[in-house]
């Protein structure tokens, strides 16, 4: 099937010569989250997943996406004309591999230059070579058909001070410029990197508190690209008094060209745009400096994490009793659920938003690992069966992220083993003990190792870095089967969230954020753990006791007290109730 | 300090020019296991291990090694004038990082270039540039001042006859030659892949059933280059029948710079001799593609292993008993028994040598992972304390390697509670579910983390490939925590063996190789499984039941149940009441 845009967008590619359109989700700083103006790719398939890729030739109009959003890309894409690729699928190619197939030898392959980030280039020019296809940036045929785009936003950024901070301007500049070595400088696109070496917040893409800007940092200049109209003269004292001189955000495009020597940038940060501009450099690809450095807490950053975690866990808690009573009297649907726990986390101190739109999922939605309820989707939550929350806030004093799944009536046999598996993972990853030098990806298998007894896999990561008023999904660590090498460090925050998704019937996903701590140090062996942030209860009525071992039982035993004990004096008496019988002794 | 040896090196490097030399432990085809004509780094260091590289200069003489070799070394090398340089140690820098702080800039670096392989030409070559080092190759300076260095042996191959390898050569060759796609052919180095592919084996290094030779494969031809006095005519015969073309070994060295086309070349198993001789060539740096075809045993080759497995734990059942009836008696020591097993063994069907020097170490030896006792080392086995002992075969039929520690004695609290902890350790990786796609890398933790809660871990890594009938360390599938994504497969070999090691104490180390299996597919997940291939008994003394999971406890009596099956119609009917009673339900 066709529609009226693809035949549109079609004409409009045969009158430019151009065979296929590629398609990422992606703003001109790959940000994770991409704000509304930059939301092409949905406009073009009505996929609102986070990730996903379209490409549009001739004959084909393709979605692909990765396994938390199959179903639900399934749904919004069939009355598009889009047909789904399932990413790391068997029988299905890579969006490269389907490229290298299908493009004709010396055909064109068009995209938006500001977008693509230079890796995606890369990949797609070393793929594409062979053939002789051309890479052309065209950052106006798909975009010249979008009525009604949303501007590009331009909401006020505010410092994060110095209780929050920990660190000024001056000592995180020193410190990247010491990381830069002997390079020239570096050329940051990375939106939440250059918040946190700034020192400011802001309000340009929901859920993330960024806003859009630049950066280049040499041994002697500090320069952030960012829009006048976005800060008041204060911020521009300070930015002064920590070295750092401000220019417009477009300023970085004219300035681009005069940037010399050996300049670090990260290619898949800077778009394939920015990367041409940066004509006179001896560009040398890295990841951009500041990740390593603003993965691993300070001390102030952590105590106040841990401070916004008891008060996101209390309004959670809040959030839980209200569902227990509300469901059985009817009327509540995951829309509601989901707009109650945000005005209830709202009433925080030091809240700003939603770190990301909560997922509130009840039976057969929940195993879409990233559904969003909408009014045609939403259900009724009724006394039965499993409601999934995944959950987050962004405070001035922290980020969180944490997924709880409740039963709502009489849980079945199947809803406790299935409950009790994914704690049993949650569980055995949370207790490891690893030497210094384990990646993400090499404690991975903790975590799956109990499912894959059953034979029953999770199509996601198992843990994603979360940033400190920052993305709530960052880099550079992960706990994922895909490898990846960085190392786990003390300070570094890490979520943990194994789960069971069956298509149709139920999704359990257990989510806490843990931070990377020192345990023992023996001899060269130094060895670390992970220190809990996340303190809310598990649903006690799902857990088979006698499918957890000692040491599982001793550590829910333990984990449950701990949150008692901390929640308690933020709640009121009825609440205290509650919370004691839902966190008693197993 | 220095000795006679060093000073006259230091004389002859001075007077060439050369500022450092390095000697890597390497033949000209990477071998592990290095024969005698190659072992200038033992020559220079006195270091006996099979790993460690060796660099001297005018005021150094240095020696890195791995931790399996630390206790070793330090005692080796402490007479002759060399350092311990610790790998992966906090403190100790790599080679390549120790030549860039020390060599002098625009100073020349001396090696031998038929046995320093291209890649680390290349590590050493990239490190070095930008302080100018000139890289020498000089392949008589440290060899000129070898007196009765032994000479290149000359023993017979033979063929591996087709109901020992399953495949022809034409087939291998075939798949080899699908492998290569588009490429225009192959140059190989390294024996074990030759040995495979051509279907013979030979008897030039101990304990690797190998002759030294190359070979080149293109679409049309495949040349092996091997010695006139290695072979008889049926061997000629056999050759000319599939294809393959015979040369003396020498003769690559002329025929290399005729070789034109897209060649695949193992850098990590080609030397930098080689390399360069192959100058007409447009090398294509890949592992070699018969590791691939290799690593996945066919049926044949699978049911030669098992049965082979078989002969060898008998042979090992006989060696345990005869153990323990000697020690008490007094005058065994470590040499004695390691001689008295390889008596043992070498009267087993099809057995041609062993794979290794048995590591046969009482006490406070056995914590020197792969010592080897000597006449002068060799501990004296007493009523007490524990002994552990690693070792294999090769058979006609298949390549063994395997660890037990027994207790010669009343066994300790602390002895029990290791031994305890490696058999966690063991069983939980033994275990294992996992999904395809998972590396040894990635399941390496499985092992380690029973340890690793007790704040214990072993500086090896966790389990090895083991060639048929080849290299009993073989590539490309490893179980550690350095990072390697060779995806396990079904059909590959992989041993399994945690251990403990407490200097001064004694050593615990259990070994046992597994294959990989299908386990079940559910939708696209295909979960893969290990099973076992070799067949002894645990110590039943060293076992602490109560420290075990009802899993773990279930898995030991199985496997125990299995040993018995097995092994029993072996063996003699005392030595059946012994195996009883050992391998009997805890």
């Amino acid at each position: 099937m066709t529609t009226p845009l693809l035949t549109t967008l079609r004409q409009h590619l045969k009158a430019r010569g151009i065979d296929a359109l590629y398609v990422p989700t992606a703003d001109p700083h790959q940000s994770e989250y991409v704000g509304e103006h930059y939301q092409t790719r949905a406009f073009l398939t009505g996929f609102t997943g986070s990730a996903g890729t379209a490409v549009v030739t001739a004959e084909h109009a393709l979605l692909w996406t990765d396994g938390r959003y199959f179903i639900q890309a399934e749904r919004q894409i069939k009355d598009r004309g889009f047909s789904l690729m399932r990413l790391n699928t068997p029988g299905f190619p890579s969006v490269t591999d389907w490229l290298c197939t299908h493009m004709p030898a010396g055909g064109t392959l068009a995209f938006n230059g500001r977008t693509l980030s230079r890796a995606q280039y890369d990949e797609l020019s070393r793929a594409l070579d062979a053939k002789g296809v051309r890479l052309l940036a065209d950052d106006t045929v798909l975009e010249s058909l979008w009525e009604n785009r949303p501007a590009l936003p331009q909401e006020a950024v505010f410092l994060h001070e110095l209780r929050f901070s920990g660190e000024t301007t001056a000592s995180k500049l020193a410190r990247l410029r010491d990381a830069l070595g002997d390079l020239d400088g570096t050329v940051m696109s990375s939106l939440e990197n250059i918040g946190w070496l700034f020192n400011f917040r802001g309000r340009d893409i929901a859920h993330n508190p960024v806003a859009y800007a630049y950066a280049v940092v040499t041994p002697a200049t500090a320069v952030l690209y960012l829009d006048r109209a976005k800060y008041d003269d204060a911020f521009a004292r300070e930015m002064t008094d920590n070295g750092v001189t401000l220019k417009p955000y477009d300023a970085v495009w004219s300035d681009a060209g005069s940037i010399t020597g050996r300049i670090a940038v990260d290619k898949k940060r800077t778009s394939q745009a920015l990367y041409q501009a940066l004509s006179q450099a001896d560009l040398v690809s890295a990841p951009e400096h500041v990740y390593a450095l603003k993965a691993r807490l300070n001390d102030t950053e952590e105590a106040n994490q841990r401070e916004t975690w008891l008060e996101d866990t209390t309004a959670l808690v809040r959030f839980l009793i209200w569902l227990e009573q509300a469901v059985p009297a009817g009327d509540i649907d995951e829309c509601r659920a989901a707009d109650m726990l945000s005005a209830i986390r709202s009433r925080g101190r030091h809240y700003l938003e939603d770190s990301f739109d909560t997922i509130s999922a009840y039976g057969d939605n929940a195993p879409m690992m990233h559904y969003r309820a909408t009014p045609d989707s939403s259900r009724l939550l009724e006394p039965k069966g499993l409601y999934l929350v995944d959950t987050g806030g962004q405070y001035l004093g922290g980020t969180t992220d944490i997924t709880r799944t409740v039963s709502l009536g009489e849980p079945t046999a199947e809803e406790i083993r299935d409950y009790t598996l994914v704690l049993k993972a949650h569980i055995n990853l949370a207790t490891a003990v690893f030497l210094h030098g384990a990646s993400g990806h090499y404690l991975d298998v903790l975590a799956r190792q109990p499912l894959w007894q059953e034979h029953i896999d999770y199509k996601s990561g198992t843990g994603h870095a979360v940033g400190y008023v920052s993305g709530v999904h960052e880099g550079p660590q992960r706990i994922a089967m895909m490898p990846n090498n960085v190392t786990l460090e003390p300070g570094m925050m890490i979520t943990n969230e194994p789960g069971i998704y069956r298509e149709g019937v139920h999704g359990i996903r257990l989510e806490n954020v843990y931070i990377v701590k020192e345990d023992v140090t023996v001899g060269s062996d130094r060895f670390l753990k992970f220190d809990c942030l996340s303190y809310a209860p598990f649903d006690r009525r799902l857990i088979d006791v006698s499918a957890l071992s000692e040491k599982e039982l001793s550590w829910l035993n333990a984990y449950h007290r701990d949150v008692c004990e901390r929640l308690l004096p933020r709640l009121n008496e009825d609440e205290r109730v509650w919370l004691a019988a839902k966190t008693a002794q197993l």
